[in-house]
């Protein structure tokens, strides 16, 4: 009997269907009937996140843990959520429910760890930079963190928020060279990894062509839920 | 205030996703907050329902049932159903929860009247054209239904489980002539417009090219859903 997963998503919506896709792709069903029950709060009454964490905004906790109610009281055995930055809010919400949440970060780490993997770069919005969010959870394996330089962040944030945010989808459009450069920078600062930690890197990544040693969280959680629920992978 | 749009889906998991996407990507919104609040319930413990129909299956009526009250209970304010042939069992169920169903092919036939069509083609599984679903709902509007001939029927089957349902995308490999000649026999009989209305028969009909005078049901209820949650369509 398979579990039944929980999304707490809206943190965007397509984020959200995003993390679907890919349990969906990756799980091993000759039919319906073989696919893992998903129960998805596309909760769009989360206030922003980012905003929370670098500018005083409204916390996305109270709503956060209404949908991590929801979706225990409608039969979630454990829950996952779709939107790296929202999983700072997670130790706020945890102990008021009775299952699970399966952490994005964490399983992230978990891998790495598994991998032997010493040092990783992190790619991020300057709120999970902020708020050490990946950090934490590596250190928690043993494993350091490796930051773009102050410039080369602002590259990462002008990749999210002007080009893929902004619907840019022109190859020639992005920064690419500006990209491979600072890449080449954290390897030699000790990269061996680089996590595309905003669910919009690992469509940019794709839309430059750059996919050596990058590794996308949302892929190992989806990975990870399917494992939980009692799914296969396809191989 | 936006409502919240209940989905009863895993039949299968890909067409919610597709459902889901089709709601974010019609509705205008600027941010993450002006997205409509979707509740899914991915439910893939439903029964197959075209076995149901044709052969005396497991009814999917309770299992449904079981979604449609979570749904209601985690606050939709209506419920949607991610699948055109379970819409069969939708009267069983609904005089059992509090909340309305928005019926697929019942806001077909409304945007085909207003549209001034008289007869419609139907383009379905046996299953479908067999429980007469899209017949029944067309002619409450006063709208005739034109069915493939016997053969092209089998052509229409064969598209959707030999080919999309077993992962061939190669233009070459689809029966695009002899669907052609099926939609100018259709026409000769009357049919005006041709319903897509098996998840399957978008994604054949745009490798194959085909487009004239084609509607997808999906995008209707859709479209249907979003402003039944008070929200507003991308111009």
């Amino acid at each position: 009997m398979l579990k039944t997963i929980g999304i707490i998503g809206g943190m965007g919506p397509a984020a959200t269907v995003d993390l679907m896709n890919k349990i969906i792709r990756m799980t091993d069903a000759q039919d319906d009937q073989h696919h893992i029950p998903v129960l998805t709060d596309c909760n769009t009454r989360i206030p922003d996140r980012t905003e929370a964490i670098l500018s005083g905004g409204s916390s996305p906790a109270p709503e956060m843990l209404k949908s991590a109610r929801r979706l225990e009281q409608a039969g979630a055995d454990f829950i996952i959520v779709a939107c790296h930055t929202a999983h700072y809010f997670i130790p706020e919400i945890e102990s008021q429910i009775a299952v699970p949440v399966i952490s994005m970060p964490e399983e992230t780490a978990v891998l790495l760890q598994r991998d032997g993997v010493k040092r990783a770069g992190v790619l991020a919005t300057d709120g999970v930079v902020a708020s050490g969010l990946y950090e934490k959870a590596l250190a928690a394996y043993g494993i350091g963190a490796v930051y773009p330089g102050a410039e080369d962040q602002q590259t990462v944030m002008h990749l999210i928020y002007d080009c893929i945010k902004s619907g840019i989808r022109d190859r020639g459009k992005l920064p690419v060279q500006e990209i491979r450069s600072m890449m080449t920078d954290m390897k030699e600062r000790g990269a061996e990894v680089f996590l595309l930690a905003c669910t919009e890197l690992p469509i940019a990544f794709e839309l430059m062509d750059i996919s050596d040693n990058c590794i996308d969280p949302t892929t190992v959680l989806a990975r990870a839920a399917i494992l939980k629920a009692g799914g296969s992978i396809l191989p």
